[in-house]
């Protein structure tokens, strides 16, 4: 059996190993519930471009491939082993990679130390002990592993075929899953996300460092129970951070939080305090849940960089525009009345309404006036000053849906338009969500796409748009 | 022409006047856009029961029914009358309907003081002291009225036709339908909401003592700009407020929030300070935004009561798990560990995971033992050391529909037992809606319905529960 080139060292070089030339998933089924059948099925459905090797000693083939009884008699080289077995055969396993020269395992293989027993935690230590040894690089055990499209390896069905400039680690899969799929319906795409659960070997210092130095990513997102290598965690931060932006939502932050990461990926959480003076300190930005980490990714990876809080909103009725006026305002923005010139370009255009309106800009008073909000929008993308927008499409509008739609429509165009010509951040509220009607969901579902497409990020709601660019706008006051 | 009873005086007598026994749309329309012809449509696809009279000096007929030149030519007696007119004719119409002997006017009739006109300030001026000449009380002006399903009365085509414990005052017109629907979805219903826009003679104070004393009202919502009669409002809440929670979400409370209540609804915002001091002091429930206020609602309106925060949470994998635990404790619950005799039970019946469950209850954990995350929460219904519990439906599950839909199915019955066998307070989160595949969302949805049924209140979110639940306990320690 031809015995690959050894691969890098004990650190770094994840860059190489995280490419692959050939894919063995050790513990391959045909029953379609287990991951083990899975991780097959989902190389060939992403173009995974090299050869996959099911490994189980008990099928011939698995979806039209040849399957080995073991990772010896796979005849070509592995480079990449998924480990799909019961705990109990992962000591032999490693041996096996050794004399195939694999450079990576990744154990989707679980119950180790998180179990809390100390067999199994004995188990877990002399699997790193051997695979330091062979000079093999583990990713987990007990996680879900690599999603990387560009390369054809993913861990779901669900997830986008296509890649984008935000890199991920995560040391729970499921959060992994819910960050790709809830950025996604924003439009927004993955270099690589990896999946690290109880970090015995590639730790949150490396991914970091890895994705750090990754040409593809432009913005980092952590989704972290606890740090295995502290201080070179926080020397990397410190390293990336002025570079690319890097997000970084903590799991057990409270006692009982604390008590949930540990039967999760035996993590020991440290103290909130210490950690959150820690991401200041090397300035990077705290997420206070999953889905602020999501509006946070979409905002870093698309808006143009800006300092300045002066923000124009346009859009809505009369209650959806109070509710923005107090909640850019709470979360530190500044809703500056509209200046003269603005107030005089709508004097001669609506000159019934001109002096009642105002910023946010009441879309309900201009109706039937010859001017929109829209149009609002399009003179403060104009005025000096304004330092970035938000078109607010959460309705309470009466409108039939034909009506609505083409109202709708219209705003898109503005919004589009405003993307192309101006250099200031664009954002935009689909709040229609929770309690409309189908046809409704159905459209601002669309409407989202369309705004994806052309990376205009949307938020679902007022608070959450203003908390993400107000957390933006710090980070770059922090960072100039 | 038989001039009708005289109803009430200047003030109260509310619940007379909310149940008209004929209504009259003055400013009917044929345009199916405008408000003037859904005001009939709606009357009659909401069954009101009582003789219907468009009036438009334009029209002969208008949905089958005749149509009237004026007020005047209307051959019974009107209780009621919903103006769609221009502002222009508003003294004019109040005269009219003191020749008719109406009690009430609905104005959706705008641009009045909130245009910050002066002109149109003193119009409204001089409509008020004409309906006081007449003891006319009006609804408005600038608002979209009253929807009160059992009297066969809505102002939007989507409102639910069934009656429920909550009424609801609301400056917005726009916000009470958001309101509406949005618990809609989540399977509360209202017994009346009154949206009442500039509150020119009916006001916030009049309409919380008429929806305390209404006894199909069981629970409050507001949405308030401005308050016309402070002391009166404080009065009001102080009384109300023992007997049936009232939750309240202030609009303006920043800066620019009172610049633009000024232009919705002309409302003087006072100072946010006074007015959270004085909502604390009546024991009121402030809500911070209008998802809040939603949340709030079904919370008081199905809960039994609780002043215990001890919760026991269970579902979800991993990652879920540890935001829960973080969450919940985050907003003042306390996640306390499993006690010992649920860990004996579990212990019988999955023995070789016993020792891994804790509270919150992973489900991932549980896969295959044999028992499942809804049986744990069985349990903790069952145990004194819980006071409250939450199902986690937060999925990141991996799981092809047909099985995610019977493990769901199961958690289902699992949480209508418990409805139907303990006294605890039961909150489920449905947390798969960003980001989630159409089969998925569509199976929530459903879910949500079936929850809504068996009156157990559903959160988009575990923190959104989190800090529902922590509200709902802290009025009932004090109101204890």
């Amino acid at each position: 059996m031809a015995k690959a080139q050894p691969r890098s060292g004990e650190r770094g070089n994840l860059r190489e190993l995280f490419q692959p030339r050939s894919i063995a998933v050790v513990g391959a089924s045909a029953d379609s519930r287990t991951q083990g059948y899975r991780y097959v099925r989902l190389l060939l459905d992403y173009g995974f471009d090299g050869p996959v090797y099911p490994v189980n000693p008990n099928l011939s083939q698995l979806l039209g491939l040849p399957c080995y009884p073991s990772l010896i008699h796979i005849p070509g080289p592995v480079d990449y082993v998924i480990s799909c077995i019961p705990a109990s055969g992962v000591l032999e396993l490693v041996e096996q990679c050794a004399q195939k020269g694999v450079g990576l395992i990744h154990f989707f293989t679980a119950r180790f130390s998180e179990t809390g027993r100390q067999p199994a935690a004995a188990l877990e230590q002399e699997l790193l002990a051997r695979a330091r040894r062979h000079h093999i690089r583990l990713i987990g055990p007990n996680c879900i592993g690599l999603y990387y499209p560009r390369h054809g390896l993913s861990f779901r069905y669900n997830l986008p075929r296509e890649s984008g400039p935000v890199g991920l680690l995560s040391q729970s899969g499921g959060n992994a899953a819910l960050i790709v799929q809830g950025a996604g319906t924003r439009g927004l795409r993955f270099s690589q996300v990896i999946s690290y659960g109880n970090a015995l070997d590639i730790n949150e210092a490396d991914l970091l460092e890895h994705l750090g130095a990754d040409p593809e990513t432009r913005v980092i997102g952590a989704y972290i129970e606890g740090v295995k290598e502290g201080r070179r965690f926080f020397r990397t931060l410190q390293q990336v951070t002025p570079h690319k932006p890097v997000i970084v939502l903590k799991g057990g932050r409270t006692s009982p939080g604390r008590r949930a990461t540990q039967s999760h990926t035996a993590s020991l959480a440290g103290s909130e305090g210490v950690w959150q003076a820690m991401l200041r300190q090397a300035r990077a930005v705290a997420a206070a849940d999953l889905k602020e980490l999501i509006d946070l990714l979409v905002t870093f990876a698309w808006l143009p960089p800006t300092c300045g809080v002066r923000v124009g909103i346009a859009g809505g009725g009369g209650g959806p525009t109070v509710e923005a006026a107090d909640q850019c305002h709470e979360a530190g923005l500044e809703v500056i009345p509209l200046p003269d010139d603005i107030r005089g370009a709508i004097k001669d255009r609506a000159p019934l309404v001109w002096d009642w309106v105002g910023n946010p800009a009441d879309q309900s008073i201009l109706l039937q006036t010859g001017i929109e909000a829209e149009d609002v929008l399009k003179m403060m993308a104009q005025s000096p000053e304004f330092d970035l927008l938000i078109g607010n499409a959460t309705t309470d509008s009466p409108f039939e849906p034909h009506l609505e739609e083409r109202l709708l429509h219209k705003e898109l165009s503005a919004w589009l338009e405003i993307r192309r010509s101006s250099s200031k951040p664009l954002a935009v509220v689909i709040g229609a969500t929770e309690g409309s009607s189908p046809w409704r969901q159905q459209m601002f579902t669309q409407l989202q796409t369309q705004l994806g497409a052309a990376r205009i990020p949307t938020y679902p709601s007022m608070r959450r748009a203003a908390r993400a660019l107000s957390r933006f706008i710090q980070y770059h006051r922090l960072n100039r």
